[in-house]
């Protein structure tokens, strides 16, 4: 059986996105900064259909997270920036265009009903609205016994941990400050963590945690 | 001349204390939990008169901390954990004792005058009133070439990283969450960070970083 995981670059202040996201900013102000040391990785060129990038130790942690990956969780906030209706999303097929860097099956938690969309590559998009549960079922079932990645936002990563349904967190600490934006570590009592690895690199801090259960 | 730095232990959500201090816990609903990495160090046991403690990296961290030790500042509330005037304070001396851990000169920042208080083993506890820079100015004349620690709270840590005044901040990240207290990365509009080290050990991940000007 794979693990279910989730894994998100964090800022000093533990903020996964700036201020005020909007369609044009999905990151919230500077929050792309957070995912600076991701662009230029051969491990996350390659997914994008790019040749070339860096190797390192960056590239290593990076190349772990897809190695098994069989499918990915994430809220509909993350895949599309919008809410409510689908008719009236201005972005419904999310950020990825024809061709998403997953190359998996991805389950998108909604409120709204939605038939499954297939881009290329191997990537579909199957909208989820009966609850984190049901998603983590329908995951298993299509990553048989490879990893399941609950890719986001911070709701959706809280969730799977409060729930206990989340084995193991990596954040990758930025020394950079938001001063501002989506925190990673709130709405979490009772949840406990044991640190099983860090990896440093001049970019980012990676740190790796067990969820105890 | 010396640096002058912060060292200070935080939770996974930068918390440096808990909800709820007072004057029986102030460090907050489970802030102590920070610190339990330090209680058993043979660098934390000797300033404070006992013998014995691990060794290892934590211990090397702690005690480059205190090497070139010359003077400390600190805020009002982490001195004593009142505000006000001083013969209001149910804490006036400080949580120390007759031989406090610093054995050097502490400049505690207040809007309070008071005279000097001289400790057993080399402290001494001087109020300041004009302010942090005048407070770095004095502790500076007291420290000569060695080092000066801005110790806490993380007000004081924060208004001294502001005004371009503190050059290292090092933080202790315990790998435990407090659903709430006193964050360190508060209030830093124009801050920028340049991490310069990183040392891991099974208890916390201690970064280093400069402080940019």
């Amino acid at each position: 059986m794979g693990k279910v995981f989730a894994d998100i670059s964090v800022s000093l202040e533990g903020f996964v996105a700036g201020p005020n996201p909007t369609l044009e900013e999905p990151l919230g102000k500077d929050g792309e900064l957070l995912h600076e040391w991701v662009f230029k990785l051969a491990a996350w060129r390659e997914p994008h259909g790019r040749t070339g990038g860096e190797t390192g130790p960056d590239n290593d942690v990076m190349k772990e997270t897809t190695a098994n990956l069989g499918a990915v969780i994430m809220g509909r906030k993350m895949f599309s920036g919008g809410q409510g209706a689908w008719q009236d999303d201005p972005n419904p097929d999310g950020w990825w265009g024809d061709t998403p860097p997953f190359h998996v099956p991805v389950f998108i938690l909604t409120h709204n009903e939605r038939e499954t969309v297939k881009k290329d590559g191997g990537t579909t998009f199957n909208f989820v609205t009966d609850g984190i549960e049901n998603a983590l079922s329908q995951a298993k079932v299509a990553a048989k016994d490879k990893d399941i990645q609950v890719a986001g936002g911070a709701s959706a990563i809280q969730q799977y941990m409060k729930s206990g349904l989340l084995d193991e967190l990596q954040i990758h600490i930025s020394p950079i400050l938001l001063h501002g934006g989506t925190r990673l570590f709130e709405n979490l009592e009772g949840v406990k963590l044991e640190k099983i690895r860090v990896i440093d690199s001049p970019s980012v801090t990676h740190i790796k945690f067990k969820i105890k259960k």
